[in-house]
């Protein structure tokens, strides 16, 4: 499968100039590459192909198609796997061929975005495939890496999964924090509505079966189920009767989601396909051969 | 174990405040925190504690200290575990007390960095436990999250390890993709020192015990064991005989670690403490308690 | 009406203070205010009043005032009249003592911001005013002054109007150059709730019944209805049913908007109050008398 | 009339393409443009043309076109009516040819700036061409829209215009407020003198005759008349005789603004120009066809 | 002689912050001081003076109190010798307390400020005391070192001297480059007046007497009469008659300078007080005494 | 010789760029060269070539390069004399042709950063070739301008000197008032080794022969000898034997510099080279001649 097929939004590519420029001058410093640039003369040229050492989907290669381009603007580069394909060990992702210098130089961040964001697109995969022929679709949180978070969502879709809101002003989540200060969901609710536009929606997060009502009663558009057992969730879905979209939450696990999914939600949304994924093994070696 | 007690090189302020700063403008967006600014009034307060969920080590309190100052100057904060310190489930790290608007907006963004770093802090920790005893240091390497390497790096101090270069600028390591376009080890290394100042160590990746003998007749600082099984391992000790510093690497896990550093060698260097470390779990409760 | 009682959604602190340096930069140049630097001593103090000139709701107050502060951190502010206020000529807005480099120099600044976010406001307020009584509200646009939507969409909200989408990520708007490339209505609709997340609501704009029963037929919760003269708006509300949010737009004037309102429709669009508006006038004025 | 004909000073192509960014990203956000995105497909393509639905003066090509290049760096852009023109409602502006994707994410953006800059240049012009005939020149003031000041000063040019200072640093212009704490005009002047270097001009600004001789006996080459009525400023034109440039300012409307033009004063300075002008209304209308 | 004796223009603030921040940054690097942080327990005090090492005038007081300050809020600071001041090997300018790490940190950023500015200073006083009694100001030009333009200039003020146009963009000056390629003085001052506002003045470049005629009759402010030896200068002088300032330049040195004073031209521009001033040589002392 | 030939590691294109921009920024201000784009048509072009004035070694071609293409992308460019090229008074640097306004805008930026480079490279080579034949190199400090340290020292480099470290984070040097406030060098070189990483040198700044054993003691690789003698430099160099690599500095100049090389250290490290050296003259004349 690839990213032609899934064809999730893709990414502004300012964003990835800004994003990819910032991780090269992370690693530049103030000298540069120093090794390539005193042990390779300026002309040799690097044949190479960046490989999956590791079974997974691939994600982020306009990332690092953009961080060898930044370096040698002349660099040839093909791309064997696309976003959305899934490799085994061995198969080529990129085959490059440039000035040795400009390659080595990039190789680290390439690979560093390259392996993160595939390591967040398999990690969604992988919950996406168990939960196959269930209505749940696995959604990702606000529970990202500081910096990486719209790349980091990408991902979330490239792996077949979907996204909850991007920060804290494109929809409103209201939580147990804040009904604690807010005197219950119905006034939260209601002061939501108050101060936010027609185009934004409202999710309430509940414990109870009791909590779940007034959420509904007040007509929020989601309700948050969270770290509720399969038993309780499936009595959720019934009391709700499809009236509003539900997610559950709370600590859910490769082996868990099933079950979870199972009960009928809408949702489930996970925090570690962001936050805690890892990174899927690519490295680059000698020799342009896809 | 304190912060006081392992006085690692601690990050510099201006680090922290541009990297909070652009997490929180991640989060913020266009339009702020929508939920907590249309449902809590602005003189609302609220006292949290923000507690462990997990066994680990903390790393981070000074980045989830300046996203709460951010948005609130004046709340009020203590530190009950600080950086260094091991904590387990319930344990309290920071004690917080302010509007309770700017609580909960900075939440998000504090948890993030602190359990970002605390994960790498204790993933860290445990290859050291681990190889108490020997010789060898945790190491970490240029395998780097985009945009947070120096922070992770620190984390990987706070855990106990030491650090990698931080970039391709402050140090020279001959790889075999460099070899590969350089002539041979004792071409790279001359064609180096030629181009680095005094400064400036240089370490050199080998696959093999005669690269190794190369490596060292060339004179250099340091040399990469790159993929070799322990016995290799414990003959490269032997034939290096305290010339050179040697650091092991290549596929290093919790279960192999310690085989690995009872070899001998100096240093054990990981790319999974800073790429793949999962995040530790921490939230924010209502109640002021240590 | 002041801020307190409206209670709109404030905007992020980090925000302000970047609009408030980037705008004194502008202004500053490369040699600062070589006229107060050179004709006023460093201890002369000033205590000034700035006041409405012209009838008018106030709108950023808050960037007024860190305009002031970003120059003199001692400058001694009190807002008179804050956001939300209505004011007539003469009213003061904010009284300023502190010194008087600091206060001439932060002048021009305070003014632009205040004068551009209170005309946004007023227009605003003007609208809502004479809608009054009927269930539709102000809403603005993303035709907005580039650089200034975020604040713009404050004012908006100061001004008794409420936000459509802050830009082109958080919500879906099908407009008739989308329809014309996506293949009709119901096409469109199905690929973009496919690519979107669950709390992401979607829009389309229509500019015939039929499209209208098409659009309620795909389950948009939104149909912006553009152009359409009163009678037939009122078709569309009968049509639709409660079904939907009828937002009405296109050339929507002073004179017309009651007419539109009365309709039923539950939201007007109007793109000139945020680029159009005329600045509201005010001015320092020597004397601090509030 | 073209760009070509009144070759007013361009805008630093650097300036266009750091405000053009900027513009962009404020309205990207963190996902990018999730309508087009979900619903057109990558290859399709989509003609149209820009075009004029009100009368006016056209400023600001450059920003629109480096807006849609941006996005998509293969579009393909014709001006119809470049800065300078007059144009009419039905006026092809651009006509654009390029990726559907593309040219609607970059949309209201490049009408954002066109209308903005057009309305600052056809309000412009709209004086000018009242006062023809007259020796006085349009100018405009600091009362910019903030961070757009350097735009908004091009697009007078372009409306015919000429500009007064871009900032605090690059002349002097003594108002009443600093008069109020200098000791006069005469040692304000002196001061600024000592101050500045030899190629600053000094303006001060005079409510009365007295005040104007004290100006004039001071030897400023600019002197304001604020708020004076034509008989006065036919006076001070008269008492001037040449001596120094005079500017009228304080009210000016288009209907007062050729009574005072006919005073003989050299400047007319109005703040509305670039704070107050009504966005020009323009449209990207489908079909490429000037 | 201190700064509040000679009162130039202050440089703003927000242009201290942002200066002193990137060289901060700069010298940080991503791991920050690494010595101090290592050998230095985060309690230990330091009390030092920074003192002169060699006879010149101090320049840049604030951007080395802020370097010291952005690093230690708390750090206790006197100014001993003021911007402005004079001093002989051995006088204190800054006697400073506060965390060794924060001291020893900041130190160089500190110094190298305040090292350079303080030579442009020096340099611009020498020649200013050796014009003294002449009616020739000293004048810096644009070619200052890339990034410090506006703090080298306020330097020249400091040392006495006069500031020529701070860049492009603030005055017009026509070059020999440019009349070559403008057909003409008399043209090329029509073309400028024609398109620049009515406050900024002209200066024109001239190689001999029958262009300074030119220059004169075409009306400019300023002429620039380059490369000319005294004797020429003097018939400048003479044939100017006051009409406009007179700049003299060309490879102008402390030994040349005081002959081209006495010529009686208003100003001599000088470019190597900026771009090749020594640093003066200060340093910082363990010890806190005055 | 020419860069080809010393090849010195380059500059990351990414700095150069951001480097060049900002210089021309501050040039460019807020409306940009408004002597060219006044008095010069569009069309019209200009052929010219930047030639020395005086003798010396050329460096950063790259920048001045960057700073004509930034201002327009077609102008043709000819490296007569790169990078490390000795030139005379009269030697073409660059010829060029394109649109007169765009390297005429540039100009300025290009010489600035031209002739401050080719400063320090200048002075540097006259070092290296005064300790010609002895062991000793030329090597700089942290003693920059601030802004411009990366291209300092690359200038440096291509003088034929070395780099010294190139912040505060890259290497450990223990100065006197480290050594003042950590308990003597045996202390503060065993912190300072638990403290950093393995590829972290550490050079110990020392008075006396008696500090040089201790540092020697301590192991550490590099020994700063600091404001000694000859004699005592050479007895220096006798007590090391070869052990640790010597570094002396201390008010070095082009006259004392032979008889320090002759001693027998390693290194000379000299200030002045980077914060003083003066600016190669270099200009740019019409014709295009190399």
């Amino acid at each position: 499968m690839t990213r032609a097929e899934v064809q999730p939004s893709s990414i502004p590519d300012l964003m990835i100039r800004t994003a990819v420029r910032a991780a090269l001058a992370e690693d530049l410093g103030r000298a540069g590459d120093i090794t390539s640039n005193s042990i390779v003369a300026p002309t040799v040229r690097f044949a190479g192909t960046l490989r999956a050492r590791e079974e997974g989907r691939v994600a982020g290669i306009d990332l690092a198609v953009a961080a060898f381009r930044e370096i040698d603007g002349g660099v040839d580069i093909q791309v064997a796997n696309d976003d959305g394909s899934d490799v085994v060990p061995g198969d080529a992702v990129l085959v490059i061929e440039g000035h040795a210098r400009g390659v080595l130089t990039a190789e680290r961040t390439a690979l560093n975005f390259l392996g993160h964001l595939s390591g967040v697109a398999t990690a969604t995969r992988n919950l996406v495939e168990v939960v196959r022929g269930t209505r749940a679709q696995i959604c990702c949180t606000r529970k990202t890496t500081p910096g990486l978070r719209a790349l980091e969502k990408y991902a979330v879709r490239i792996g077949g999964g979907v996204n909850h809101r991007f920060g804290l002003d494109d929809a409103v989540l209201i939580k147990d924090n804040h009904l604690a200060v807010a005197g219950g969901i119905a006034a939260a609710v209601k002061a939501a509505r108050a101060g936010i536009g027609h185009m934004v929606k409202i999710e309430v997060e509940v414990d109870t079966l009791e909590e779940l009502e007034e959420a509904l009663a007040a007509g929020v558009e989601v309700i948050l189920l969270d770290n509720m057992a399969p038993d309780r969730l499936r009595q959720a879905v019934e009391r709700n009767a499809g009236r509003a979209v539900l997610e559950a939450s709370g600590g859910i696990t490769l082996e868990s989601v099933r079950a979870v999914a199972e009960t009928g939600v809408d949702l489930i949304s996970v925090g570690w396909i962001t936050h805690s994924a890892p990174c899927l093994d690519l490295g680059l070696d000698q020799g342009a051969r896809a």
